[in-house]
């Protein structure tokens, strides 16, 4: 009898590896004939499962969290017609049927055939559909000729597969943040946030040719990371405003482009700053040139129970929309839809133009080191969690 | 000795007609050589006009409105090369200089070089750049080889003159919005606003083939305007929510694409509603469909004196933003560069694509009847007042 | 037992109604699983239908014809998920698989698992795959999921089944031609070509809201045609050259972009004109002004057993390139991705903004009409013929 | 009294430094206000030069050559108003006025206000308008407050001068090859051509993020170069097909996208082969996936007096069309539009995100070493000559 272990969570704060059950070719009464069961070879700890396990978000205890897999197949439905036993295949975390009006249009974040509430579904996620994560051993994805992006040789890509776990989420997304505020060669950017996916946009950033880079945030271990790789950085805890930091690298308050890689949970200015959440689109909008465009990967909510004030329990913020107008910035928000981006990456990653693992400050662990690589997460490390449940990667 | 009459604003509720100075090839201490005098034809009033009017902005007693100028050419300076005496010209509200990296990049609506406040500027306006507003007998126009819209064969011209004049700021105000909002052959559309430049959007949508154009206003009278050239209507003042209304008309409560044509003197629903700053862009997000665009031509300003609350008067305003951000939403803002637009919109004119004047309703008034035409506007009757300070449009 | 009938390619000049296999879900040895089979509503013939019929292809006798195909769905494959017995479907003449690189980037026209010898595949088609035409009673339709279009209220839709059976080929294909070039409000086109690829590409470009359409061929008839729904049109057999007819209309000798809606069976020009294969290129390059973008939705082919030069029959052209290159020209080529505007161009449809039957001038004819219908088009009448099988259009 | 040096074309095969007129602002009669004199930093010999002294155009004895200028301003007419005295400024080839209807549109390669006989001009070239060229001590550029891009900070800029001299030409243009092909993260692409244009290409196509870069050419040292940055590379020497030369690199004999950086005096394959001025676009149709585009900066004429057969003399090329039709390829021509792209590399060059001096091999020469330049250049060194008239280059 097949038998499985994930990570669950428990209640705000808490997580836990238990036996799970060994993943069906369906979703309760939904047969997946199109769907294969993958023996999860790496599966990452992602900032939006924080918001989740921080309770700031409605999650029902016993979740199997778990949305950025990679895996090789081990048994296909009877439609599965692309794939093979024993592909090496990376899993957007956006799940998508692949025959809607959105998925033919390439915008895969918000498929209409794998969510009952609403258009877009994933992973392990609250109001994500339900599909079962994949931070375990063993995962089912469904519509797999559509989802899976095949890894073309297998030895060498496992030589890679630190890189190459990266694509199933922040690389794409960091890189989609990248690609909507219009980044290109000579661009000048500032990315919010050095978290991982902060991280993989500023990396993003150089892949796409911009000549500056300047991520901001106020944990000092983060913006080391993002220096060592050839970024410049902005300390928010200090007093210089963010545009008069700005000026100091590049002579003037402005970028060209801004890359919001926070989202919801921002904090406020200064070395004493509390939650403020609407701080990184007011920021975006000062500090970006006029004509300038603003990409936003990161998560904002229609509902916040954990929030501050009534407003934002709603997820209304507020913004100096205004400010924004006047210089004619234009928008970008969303999940990213991986599929359009991960084939190339992957070329990138495979021909060396992108250190994506080093960038993010990848660190393998145990799936039992899953709760742990959580918490440590949580208080700031400046690491990308990479669950080896399998031990296959090195 | 030359002579010149304009419109005249004088306090809030206030315009007076008064003799002007004649016009010099000069801003203060600026030269204009590369600058003309036009003897305008036909000048509009304008939505935006109103917002100084209402004393929603700071402008100061006797800055000489107008900003949508249409006229020939009597004087050109001695650096204009391909504009001649007797040319019958469009000039874009916009002003621009034609050299500077955002002129280049066809950004006009932010040039670098005309305002030293900040990007942009326009004649007769509040904290754009201090060039003397059009709606008079003469105005100056600078670089005028870059921003003038020469209109070829002339008496063809002055047939169309009621539908050109419209190619100074709502037309291609109105058009920007729907093609950055992602306005395409088959799309359905929600338009917020029916006054002018909401006519000029709904009838832009039909230009670009949109399959639906449902517009939304308060005032019965603009939406019976709107329905005169085959559009669908909403009537904000009802109970049924703007989703319900739009389900009545499509059988679904969401469009392809919205575009707002109201700004920031929104007012929220029902029968007595009182001004909400934010309630168009949160309508825009609940009815726009996953992964649909939302344009913005709408004003919105970084300071309001007369807002209600103190948020409001920064500019700040309570935006749903997670709410677009779950449904993947682009949103666009700014002044419309006229000049990417007023080429092709002419050449729709021309050739009967777009009776842009029907749609708006245009009434030919004098200059003196100019007072009068800001009163008439304010007080929300459907019509787009054209002055005709040399009695030259019929 | 289930029988069927359908058109038969015999020989050049000949082709046959004849006693067809029942369709099954599957090609040869290919399982379709995913397949459908449909009722035949509405098939047409199409221009490319001619080159077979005329032996200007490789196609062999025995070949059943057809890939304009609208139907409702009567037999579904058990992986077929998202349509339903009875569901009326318009379907895309390019076969694709919506698994592979090309479909998930909507180039569905060079799909790469529906063919062997190279990607892209069609019904009916010689060198496309080997799958089964419809212009038959019954006809398999395979991923059925990806590539039919539902077309909703089936009894709204039934009134207007003349216009959307264009929906599978003509349509997208004029109308890709008209985008590709880059039409726009505005815009002036030349379309060379008034058969019925020509003509949905010049109604198209007023969907896109050209300002002038012209249109080239040497047939008057079909020139009366264009003009019946407001083109201007040019006489190739004229001794002016089709510069000095485009000055004539516009003033000027040069449009903003050409559809070669012709391919390689072109004619020269004047009264005697012989084939030459590049003429319509060479054309399109004369005509179109510095920067213009060029549309090539008519066919080129890489062997032509039929041509008078040894170059020719391997597909090689004397194109005048330098004289594009001058004018910094782009030319996009190949098979319209049907799937990327069917759904917009449905929605134009339900609408009423394009009313494409009556501009290519539909008439429908019964499955025994089609050997007759075949040669009446041969000759060069302004028609488009439907079949109808089943008697279901009126 | 002023005086002047620069290199003047002779005859086929001759060229001479000679003393030239110090510039005016003017072109024979008509004023350039508007235009400044340029003491010239750096200016470059172009492969386009040596068409003309190769005796393939219709270039006329005296003729003084050069179009790649960077330089700083000594003089200003008094139009001029946002260029200084003392600013060091890169030229773009293209010549533009800056208010025409393709200027306004960024296409400044098809300027139409600065050449009688069509659209585009340059300096120092056969049919591009008559304006003097600028290999030499002083040129003057008209239209300097468009035309010019300033560099800021001087002294940092004079450190990397023999890149940002490369600004001017070959830069943008192997930028803009790579660009229309559709070049970016991930792609694979064979760059036709190893000369100073194919090595700015494959630096651009790194530049933009490509995975996989292949260079062809016949000269190994040429060849040489592109490896030694990272480039792969194809000998079209060798018997092996290019096809079958690029599967040995990638494993598939296709790439993503192609640039032709070669032009009409192109080769045949294999140790002897003969002009074939159609063999690269052929190539690139063969070797480029379907879906792919091909950019195609290299020079395309209307007329060669030089060719071998009378259809090349007229521009007239034996294309294998239908190939590309096949594949669905998009082709793009034409000059590319320096100014779009040349503030965004001088960004690149100044943040070291791109070592073009060191990819072309640029070699430093005096004014009087010219000739020597061109006959050197001519034999296929592996340089790009950098004239350095006042040794201000080190």
């Amino acid at each position: 009898m097949a038998t499985n272990r994930g990570i669950v969570y428990i209640k705000p704060g808490v997580v836990e590896v238990q036996d799970i059950s060994y993943p069906k070719l369906a979703l309760g009464d939904r047969k997946c004939h199109h769907g294969v069961i993958l023996k999860v070879v790496a599966t990452n700890i992602c900032g939006s499962d924080q918001h989740m396990v921080r309770g700031r978000t409605t999650a029902p205890s016993g979740l199997i969290l778990g949305h950025e897999i990679t895996g090789t197949v081990i048994e296909k439905g009877r439609d599965v017609e692309f794939m093979d036993i024993g592909d090496l295949v990376s899993v957007p975390f956006n799940i998508a049927c692949g025959r809607c009006r959105n998925c033919k249009e390439q915008q895969t974040g918000i498929c209409e055939n794998v969510n009952d509430a609403r258009p877009g579904a994933a992973y392990g996620y609250v109001d994500m559909g339900g599909w079962i994560g994949g931070q375990s051993e063993y995962v089912m994805v469904p519509y797999a000729d559509f989802n899976l992006l095949k890894i073309p040789n297998k030895d060498a890509a496992m030589e890679k597969i630190r890189d190459l776990t990266l694509l199933s989420d922040i690389l794409p997304t960091g890189y989609h943040g990248a690609v909507t505020a219009g980044v290109k060669p000579g661009s000048t950017v500032y990315v919010a946030g050095a978290g991982p996916v902060g991280l993989a946009c500023a990396a993003s950033c150089h892949l796409l040719g911009a000549a500056v880079v300047i991520v901001g945030d106020m944990i000092p271990e983060r913006l080391a990371q993002a220096r060592s790789f050839g970024c410049e950085t902005v300390d928010l805890r200090k007093d210089a405003t963010l545009g008069q930091q700005i000026e100091q690298i590049l002579g003037i308050p402005e970028v060209d482009c801004t890359v919001d890689c926070v989202g919801f949970e921002a904090k406020g200015h200064g070395a004493n700053a509390e939650e403020q959440p609407a701080t990184v689109l007011n920021d975006a909008m000062t500090v970006t040139r006029a004509g300038g465009g603003i990409g936003i990967p990161g998560l904002y909510v229609t509902g916040d129970p954990g929030a501050k004030t009534e407003a934002a329990k709603e997820g209304s913020l507020s913004v100096r929309f205004g400010l924004g107008w006047a210089k004619s910035h234009h928008f970008h928000t969303g999940q990213a839809p991986v599929m359009e981006y991960n084939r190339n990456l992957m070329q990138a990653i495979m021909h060396d133009k992108i250190k994506i693992a080093d960038a993010v400050n990848v660190q393998v662990i145990t799936l039992d080191e899953g709760p742990q690589g959580y918490a440590d997460f949580d208080s700031g490390v400046a690491k990308k969690f990479v669950i080896n449940p399998h031990g296959m990667v090195y």
